[in-house]
């Protein structure tokens, strides 16, 4: 059976820290399937991290091993931890960076890692993905049971999800992603516009730009043209026709989106 | 015997869409080989999109499953496709993306890709890499039959491979990548130029610059110097020792040269 | 036994170069464990290259195989080389490329590829990387002795690693590495400034910046504060919490760092 394991990180794909991760892994389980999610989360971004691991993660088989590691309190206080859920197992820092995750999943259990004889030796204390994370998920994937690896605790550490609001006739999401197409990514679901009336109808608000109806895809207007589509993400997402509607319409990360017939 | 499976899209490094692709992939077969061969076409390009899988595919082992996708028209009319050769299994969009293979492999069998029992339900119709391509290649490496997929055709779509034409005493191509280095390279062949003369005594124009001679590689000149050499592909290259060419001389795909004594 | 096999080079992410080499590997052996290191070695950057992939190589399990090309000079005077270790093998141009493994690694044998019968047919000039350094790993890892690629030799190139150099009550030594979040890795070891008195009291002067003491991480301080720590390589580290110490201080491998008391 194939021993799946993902990784997410800010490390970026220059230096030499994702080979060295990597590597630690590989001495524990020659074998394994690695994938790699992404390391172009913009450093110390854990919002950011958060969401777009989620955004894959949910398509990996069950049992599928992630090693998720944005940290910029590497070495201080924050808690390594490791998430077992019915789905895979979740390792990194306790710093929110499993926040959608944890609205996703459930139930789940959260072990703090405190037992350093499955850590390398010494562990650098800026460097706890190769140095923590990494072995970590090695002995685990060589059959060490979770619960041996920490206590148990139930106060990691979580974000709030943005949450849609209603308003008189409508809905207020935000912009949770912008993806490299310069696609917005909304919170806004199917079920959320659904319930204010036809497709067609709705109008979405969002800076200063008001577009109406829900297409069924980016080749439904002209080149250049806004559409708003259902995404890969089953919401709400703001796009231009072979274009950036990030840029046109300047949108980013965290800016409202009113939803109204 | 070991799957590969190589990935060549636009989505880019930095959202969770090549994940969410092999994370189906891996549902269907969780010991694939997976070669990502690149996720930076720019984005909707096409043409570019051809040619670099193109120059990729060619040196992978017979058998070897390829998940092509560049696709602006994604969930509009054109239609998804399943590719068989002597050589492998090609799936991705209708639009000309495997025009490049198309001229270089030979016979074909291409299938419309209308059996949505072998989807994910449901289609995300801005999504159908992770949608319909990688599980459709999912159930290929489970043994499924390719004609079971769906009716072949024979009007599938591609663009016209740029072609080498003739003058007297020369010929004519044109530049059809620009590399990471700067390189250019071209589409006219070792054949076009030796049935000219002397490989020393050719004389390539481009832009506005002449270069003389091909030489054996790109140490051959001193550095800064302009330099043809064949490349990679086989075909001539106009190159800079350790500089772009493509700056020096604002070159760019789609750019004739001539070659001549 | 699962065979592993790291690639370094400066290929980039967006042709078809990686994709074509793995291609090459994988006729060889199908289940070969590829694992990259980074193919974003700024072009021709013999010294980036081999510092880079010395810092993720060390973490690899024994017997792994790496591919490792920067390669300003493929197709001229510089020898193809396969370089046997204790701890693994290494293929790629004698350059230098393998200079930070030499003054790890220890013996080593190093032999000059020159048997052509193991490289693809025919060789392209400009892309050893596919044509002799792929076919080559690929026949070692088919099991071919490394003696049998060619004869040893003992003037391999090497560069000088950066030295520490003693003064009166302090070390100076350099800048060998800045990374993506704009740390400044350098060749400072813990044992070198243990020697000269407490963590806390040592001042380290770079560029016009003086900074006192070692902390334990980068959380040590305020953002955007700088910070010197123990950094992944065992050496000391110029950062700034959660921001660049090399664009805030204007710092570049090869700047010299001083440390005393």
């Amino acid at each position: 059976m194939a021993k799946i394991v993902t990784l997410t990180t800010d490390y970026g794909d220059r230096d030499g820290y994702v080979g060295a991760v990597k590597g630690v892994l590989l001495r524990f389980a020659p074998d394994a399937q690695l994938v790699d999610v992404t390391h172009q989360i913009p450093p110390h971004d854990i919002e950011e991290g958060a969401y777009v691991f989620y955004s894959a993660a949910r398509f990996f088989p069950e049992g599928t091993y992630h090693l998720v590691v944005v940290d910029p309190g590497v070495g201080g206080d924050r808690r390594p931890i490791g998430v077992r859920s019915r789905r895979g197992v979740y390792v990194g820092p306790d710093n929110g960076l499993l926040s959608w995750v944890y609205a996703w999943e459930s139930p789940i259990e959260v072990y703090h890692l405190t037992q350093e004889r499955f850590f390398l030796e010494p562990v650098c204390s800026t460097f706890h993905g190769r140095d923590i994370f990494a072995p970590v998920v090695g002995h685990l994937l060589q059959g060490l049971p979770i619960r041996r690896l920490g206590p148990r605790i139930q106060d990691y550490v979580l974000f709030e999800i943005p949450k849609v609001e209603r308003f008189r006739g409508g809905r207020v999401g935000e912009i949770v992603h912008v993806d490299r197409f310069g696609n917005c990514v909304t919170n806004l679901t199917e079920e959320d516009v659904d319930s204010l009336g036809p497709r067609r109808r709705i109008v979405f608000r969002v800076g200063k730009t008001e577009i109406r109806g829900i297409k069924k895809t980016f080749a439904s207007v002209a080149k250049g043209e806004p559409v708003v589509v259902i995404g890969g993400a089953g919401t709400i997402e703001i796009a231009l026709r072979e274009g950036s509607a990030a840029e046109r319409f300047s949108l980013q990360v965290g800016d409202p989106i009113e939803a109204s017939l």
